[in-house]
């Protein structure tokens, strides 16, 4: 089976200038066929702040109104999205932007929950594998922002990292895929403290996955909960680490069981 | 030949709901392969004004600093354009939105000028008729907004009517091209205060053609001017028209010459 290698790179990474150059030069230079998914969280809540529009966020996760989901398609799927992209070609990788809509690449369900209404969240159904395959087949790099639709004409906000892993183990069956979550450490950290204190394998079943899972708070809990899913679905390897550890899965945190 | 249709709609049509879902109607109709290329130029406006940002023309034409830049990009590639591909894929067709960047569509060069700095405004280069080919060979629906990039980095402003023109005469070396520009009327006006003085037909090398571009002033100045162009550029078939006439050429205005 071919190799593609899909990585999903935080918003907190993309921020800063300094580290997102430093992070397209190293995931330009993955040669196998490979697929970029991104946040950008942060940057939405800034923009959402200068329209005067406050965030709300529930466990982690925003809540999206009609306004709020206005503006993360503007900052996701425009901004942050096209910047990557024209930096990326700037590389020579020929990258490709998509929401979930594009292609109908990913459709979803909005979220229905009794305790509380998430807005225009959706949750993944299924992934458009036939349409990937044609932009790898034809040397490009899908570079994919967290936006759905419920293909009757609604966008949904979906967590970038549930969508990076629902697009890993849907191209498990033909690809042996490989998925590495880069954030602002070079792995998963037994003291967060201390940066290399970098647990270097994961085993999902253990006391220290279940451990953690209560320890980490906010933003990190869909990243282990995600990395800990795929790696059930069957996704060949789940990386966490950080731009130095981008390239050197060893060196990072690999989730396996 | 394999007939293409390739449509530009203006900003103007866009802005009211019931008008865009009118005019994406009708574009979801053509049975053809084709292409949407959207401009946005008012909801622009509207969002830079929301950002406390003043947009500044030539011309007609948008002068585009490193704010508005942002700002186009978020609008143009994100806010407009995964709306209408949403709407389009709940009417059945597989729509994919595209920047010049994406796949390298359109390149482009910044526009240098020494009586004005246009800022980051783009005059195109070359169009990737292949990944089109490829697109619209996968059953989809490319869905181009006015953004274009340098291939160093930098996406570029450019005019929606003009990447229209440039991207049919470059499909018409393989495709039969009918490139059709939609706007709030059902044709080219004799008289602007009669919706239906409609000039069925309009030769490019004709006295009318030269009077109504010096008649006709603002935004109405790169459309005739970009019909004019395509139409020399060797497109089969250029059309000026509305929502009502899309697909009823012969009643509205056709350029030829």
């Amino acid at each position: 089976m071919v190799n593609v290698i899909v990585v999903k790179v935080g918003g907190g990474l993309l921020e800063d200038k300094l580290n997102q150059d430093a992070f397209l030069q190293k995931f330009s230079e993955i040669a196998s066929p490979k697929i970029l998914v991104h946040g950008g969280g942060k940057e939405a809540s800034d923009m959402l702040s200068d329209l005067g529009i406050s965030p709300v966020f529930y466990q982690g996760r925003r809540i999206t109104d009609e306004p709020t989901l206005k503006v993360v398609t503007m900052v996701y799927a425009g901004a942050i999205n096209k910047t990557l992209v024209s930096s990326l070609q700037a590389l020579g990788d020929n990258a490709i932007g998509l929401s979930g809509a594009d292609g109908n690449l990913i459709s979803a369900r909005k979220r229905v929950n009794n305790k509380i209404d998430f807005g225009f969240v959706g949750d993944p159904v299924s992934v458009n594998t036939a349409l990937i395959s044609t932009l790898l087949d034809n040397g490009m790099t899908p570079v994919i922002c967290p936006l759905t639709h419920d293909t009757k004409g609604q966008l949904l906000n979906t967590n970038a990292d549930t969508i990076a892993s629902v697009v890993s183990s849907s191209l498990s069956d033909r690809y042996h895929v490989s998925l590495r979550y880069c954030f602002e450490y070079n792995g998963v950290l037994e003291d967060k403290t201390n940066p290399d204190s970098i647990i270097h394998s994961l085993n999902v079943k253990s006391n220290t996955a279940r451990q953690l899972k209560g320890e980490i708070t906010d933003g990190m809990i869909p990243k282990v909960d995600n990395a800990l899913k795929a790696s059930q679905a069957g996704v060949g390897e789940v990386i966490i680490c950080g731009i130095d550890t981008l390239n050197a899965p060893d060196k990072a945190t690999v989730i396996y069981g």
